[in-house]
């Protein structure tokens, strides 16, 4: 039986990480920014338009009044769809992790599938991204974070019209401080068992 | 090493039954509607008022264009301070599981506890509770679903500010339609290995 697993997640609290583990244990393929590749390739869409828009919504969003208020549209919703579309293709052929991109959504009628989210405390996150950027203040990584998580909100809100890490559209959400990354795989590894 | 389990959860999901189960298997004390007997032994008050409030908000709170803007603020909060301190008092002992009644966001600092939202979708819910309100009509179940969810929601975010079914005040949620009650029983044992 072939199986779906979806990772959506804080910036910093570990959900790639997770992902590429959950990956090499279970022999699943591992997608993330590779599906943009892909959606570019599939749908004859400039390939640094897609980078660029990547888990973002128009700049205007954030100053408009309405979600639907804004100019750009065609462009950033011809882009989700393109990606859509792959991730649906790559649901399709199973024994696969997703991180990112709204799939929990795209893929929420799938059989077999685990949804699921990564979280962690702010300052927790914080700490882990000062190790993996180095050279760069405190201040710095702490307003990219900020940053991240903010645009990824926007992105879920604007295209799904769902909450961002409410649990209702996870079947699985994880505090990564609390268990660790080791131990937030052997829990999502426990709860496939039945999916 | 005692640790702490709290279960928070939507009506009909099996919060209280995943509870029971795990206390069996873990030979852990279960807390649920006695905590409010024993914040009524402990404070004086009376206990047919605390039992009319478990769980509630002020009449007035859902009439009222703020959290503070409403008459009987005193009684409510003093119900809520009591089972508080019982709260704490149970989960200073240890090995022990709380059901509802905010005890997440209660005992949030608290080591070893693993604070757990159990979840399922509002049909699942409606056709579980069925099979345990026998004799109640569909229509009459799914009015009570909706109403207790929304009590609870209330008094969630009166009390604690927090938003209920947040993922981030949580460390582990879970979808009990997808696990299923025994299933649940197992991921939250499996997490609670390195609380």
């Amino acid at each position: 039986m072939k199986k779906i697993i979806t990772i959506s997640r804080e910036f910093g609290a570990g959900g790639g990480e997770i992902g590429r583990k959950l990956s090499e244990r279970l022999h699943y393929q591992y997608y993330d920014k590779e599906i943009i590749l892909q959606a570019a390739a599939e749908s004859n869409l400039d390939i640094y338009s897609l980078i660029e828009w990547d888990e973002k919504v128009p700049i205007q969003f954030a100053f408009s009044q309405s979600l639907f208020d804004f100019y750009n549209r065609p462009l950033s919703e011809k882009i989700f769809k393109a990606q859509s579309s792959v991730i649906r293709m790559i649901g399709e052929k199973g024994n696969c992790i997703i991180v990112g991109r709204n799939s929990n959504s795209i893929l929420k009628e799938y059989e077999h599938s685990l949804h699921v989210f990564v979280h962690a405390r702010f300052n927790w996150r914080l700490e882990r991204m000062k190790e993996r950027m180095k050279g760069m203040s405190e201040a710095k990584v702490a307003e990219q974070i900020k940053r991240i998580d903010k645009t990824r909100n926007s992105y879920c809100t604007y295209n799904t019209r769902h909450k961002f890490g409410c649990s209702k559209y996870y079947d699985l959400t994880l505090n990564s401080e609390k268990f660790g990354i080791e131990r937030c795989v052997d829990i999502i590894c426990e709860a496939l068992e039945y999916v």
